[in-house]
């Protein structure tokens, strides 16, 4: 007999935006593998278990999949509750399936906790809808992060078409991002915000067009980014670049 | 001096799926205000508030949005914490921005605590990512529900587009979309499930392809229902159909 793995979301990175099941799955965990971006207010809420380290986002110090999956079904083997704790939802952009599916190969029991994605509390704190009567019915959440001969164009589209898009781990990126929107047909003046660390109190909102939203890209301190463009920003944008906003380095960036 | 009105998502039904925050907010509310689709478990945690009802995304007995605007405005000038409560989260389909502009307007502070949209609540307890290395990585949140004269072309061009599509409050229509998907150039066979009451005990799951939606719409039972549309649910949508499930009314469904 084996114990259960919970794939949880820690939300977007503010301890009290974790859900009232994960934070009870957190107290009972016998064995806690969580990504290095997980807030570490969260992992201390794990008080009973052993805590691994895995996997960075971004690249560095990241343990191989693989590895991870072995070390799940492992740790799935020896104790009655596993948590594998992940940055925002699992099921968006957070490379569960690869665990949801060795977990099942081995025919050990998994559920997933959902969470509140980065992108609805960037919105929170922005007080913008994605959605709005009249402006906005179709929102896309896309990521320019490809696998190995995967096709770009499709992604594309897919930021083109919505009337609003989210761009997860596209921040590396802004400038070529804006100009292939541009390029697609998007409006230079369309509407753009970028928001890093969304929730935490280093969060940081910057204002743009598609013009310039390379250089509100520059502004950024390397904390995790998303990338919000439409029409839904209009007011906020222009609010923003009236004001002609300075940023930290006293550069103003806003759109003229 | 007036107090401030939180709008916050009460995620997609289970009341242990809120969020750490909402539930500290419910317990210090001092009036909340909450729409009729909201788990009356969650409305409970306002131990302290008087509870009003406004609102039924289906239609019936909804406040006109404005009735409700004043309200908010009315109980901020009275009470210190006014709770708006919006099943999911509120600013996805959730039609906050209205109440948002109306307090601003008012010059009354207005935070907003972000929810689990049921689309992820629906995909864990599928326990099938929305995005998938070399299969998915843009996602659709797209409704045809229309405001009066509203374009309809846009949506489903965003539908249409992305790799993984959810539609939000298309159920009444499934048979509609499949068809203007199918027209669009999708494959009758692209997998297609329909989850109904996402995170409650009376969960449904209807596993279909474009071809047979409209089929597996009609054994809903009238409660919120999500439509996912993406070669993710390919494996699960075959599984079903090879097991020849049978619906509620003994009738087999699953594509053939």
């Amino acid at each position: 007999v084996s114990g259960t793995v919970y794939l949880v979301g820690a939300g977007p990175g503010a301890p009290d935006l974790l859900t009232l099941r994960a934070a009870r799955l957190l107290e009972s965990a016998d064995i806690l593998f969580y990504d290095a971006l997980v807030n570490p207010e969260v992992v201390a809420l794990a008080t009973r278990a052993e805590k691994i380290a895995v996997g960075k986002r971004c690249g560095k110090h990241s343990s191989a999949q693989a590895f991870i999956n072995k070390r799940l079904v492992a740790a799935a083997r020896k104790h009655d509750v596993v948590v594998r704790l992940k940055g925002g939802d699992p099921l968006l952009f957070g490379r569960a399936q690869e665990e949801i599916d060795a977990l099942s190969a081995a025919d050990i029991r998994c559920e997933v906790v959902p969470g509140v994605t980065s992108a609805l509390a960037a919105s929170a704190d922005l007080g913008i809808s994605l959605t709005r009567r009249g402006v906005s019915r179709s929102v896309s959440f896309v990521t320019p992060r490809a696998g190995a001969g995967e096709d770009a164009s499709n992604w594309l589209r897919a930021a083109f078409v919505a009337d609003t898009t989210v761009i997860y781990m596209g921040s590396g990126e802004a400038g070529k991002i804006a100009a292939d929107l541009i390029a697609a047909g998007k409006p230079p003046s369309m509407p753009a915000v970028i928001v890093e660390n969304a929730s935490l109190p280093e969060e940081r909102r910057h204002f743009a067009t598609l013009a310039t939203l390379s250089l509100a890209a520059e502004q950024l301190n390397g904390g995790p980014a998303l990338i919000f463009v439409g029409k839904v920003y209009a007011e906020a944008a222009s609010a923003a670049a009236h004001e002609h906003q300075e940023d930290d380095r006293g550069r103003a960036f806003a759109a003229a």
